[in-house]
């Protein structure tokens, strides 16, 4: 199933997209619960309650509002740094430089604020006197359903919940200067997620195609079988002595094809629309435009 | 005023410290608010609320078991690396030794996640078979009260709520493989705090020592006037394109004399017994046990 949060009439709801992608229909959840989007779907069945039922009409995706499926994650997003070969490869002079040189012996894992998240198809600010090097980086983003502490990668795909899309907006410069990531990750708006999240039934993201568009050019066209380390070694590596909880996103990293691969780096600017597509899920899109505050 | 999170006759409280550090009387608060600790009181603040009125008799704090002041914070706990001199140059040949050659540059920001807070007097876990080089950082950590963001240093002092202690626990073979820190920082029980928040009235951190010993052996003895980036830079360079919340909570970095700094390295063992003390706010003092899970 997919699970989308949405504004509807003004109040935020949880509900369920149709196999046609044409219709949502809301799912009986408490204000407080909707509040919290999909994580509070996540963190029901976790503890072992059914799942909701549908309560009210169906309303075409057209009429409403899609808002990030987790608007507000519980804690910063884990995210994982040179996970696709070709990526490793076009960065291995600048933003990887200083990394270890063999990627196959250990994951980069850093994260993003969950204050940046912010929904399918909202605005990115880009904050002006701060950063002159923003880039997209396309990802498909693991949302964690059962906890634990330890999980063995033989494990680890029953501790899914389901598979939404971020773009893992990124200041290049700063990321650079700080030298550790969080902050040029973290920056206000920096974390599109969406459309929704597709359950581990539909998708096992094994052979995952994830693309990117700026402005209609292809700039990003991989897939999951590229990655170096794969969905069960992930979940495995951050779990490993740290306890994962029920709504838990791993981003996975994104493929070749970013801004500051291409000769000469080139970096978005404002007006420019940002397209994440992965097969089996959907797209989001994302207009960068200047920070006023 | 020190305010304090506390757990009495089976519930937890959140109450003001007497000045003689004797006694600690509960505030006014609802069940859901003291179970999140000084962060209710701080938000509370921040919204322009008064400060709820003490409720209930006095107890001494030797008859209760003090908890972290924000025993889950809001977020990811920001961290400063490399931020005293003598430190940065006792780790230059090992964890900085990829870093920026110039440490005054830019500040290094990672993060812990919010989980791995415990207690003043909790013991932490040593991860069996993830690290066997488990190390101490001592360090004040600056609670911010009102949030904000791209915020001056010179308008910085206003955001600060308070001040407190924790021990930035670090496995150092962890950090070092995934090149980005977070992992290594973020095991569970990996961040001590307390004993309480001290408000800033009464502290203002610019010339404050920093101690830790283990097993009762001085290991860390440091001034904050050796900070290479002083506290209102530090909240000025996290704020920049990053709105900071109330509760948020930066550490500041640690002094020299970190066991991987010694000759040679010597990590933390089961039973160790690690304490950090700040002038000004008081002690903390971890047991290190072996981890069952």
């Amino acid at each position: 199933m997919k699970l989308a949060t949405y504004l509807a009439n003004g109040q935020r709801h949880v509900g369920l997209v149709d196999t046609d992608r044409q219709q949502v229909t809301p799912i009986a959840l408490s204000p407080q619960q909707t509040s919290r989007g999909v994580l509070s779907v996540i963190e029901l069945l976790a503890a072992g309650h059914p799942l909701p039922a549908t309560s009210g009409a169906a309303m075409a995706l057209d009429a409403v509002q899609l808002d990030a499926p987790l608007p507000l994650p519980r804690r910063n997003v884990w995210c994982v740094g040179r996970n696709y070969r070709a990526h490793a490869a076009e960065l291995s002079g600048s933003v990887f430089k200083n990394n270890d040189n063999d990627p196959s012996r250990w994951p980069i894992v850093f994260t993003k604020v969950p204050e940046c998240v912010v929904g399918p198809y909202d605005e990115v600010l880009i904050p002006a006197g701060v950063s002159s090097q923003i880039d997209y980086e396309a990802e498909l983003a693991v949302v964690i359903g059962k906890g634990g502490k330890n999980i063995t990668p033989a494990a680890a795909l029953d501790h899914v919940f389901g598979y939404t899309v971020v773009n893992d907006v990124t200041a290049r410069d700063v990321q650079m200067r700080h030298q550790q990531w969080d902050m040029g990750k973290s920056f206000d708006t920096f974390c599109p997620m969406g459309p929704w999240v597709v359950t581990a039934d539909e998708l096992d993201g094994t052979r995952t195609r994830v693309r990117c568009w700026v402005n209609d050019e292809l700039r990003q066209d991989g897939l999951t079988t590229d990655l170096i380390f794969d969905i069960p070694t992930l979940i495995a590596t951050c779990s490993r002595g740290i306890t994962l909880y029920p709504g838990d996103i791993i981003a996975t990293g994104t493929p070749a094809g970013v801004g500051m691969g291409m000769t000469p780096p080139t970096y978005l600017r404002q007006g420019d629309r940002v397209r994440v597509e992965i097969d089996g899920i959907g797209a989001i899109e994302n207009r960068f435009v200047g920070d006023a505050a």
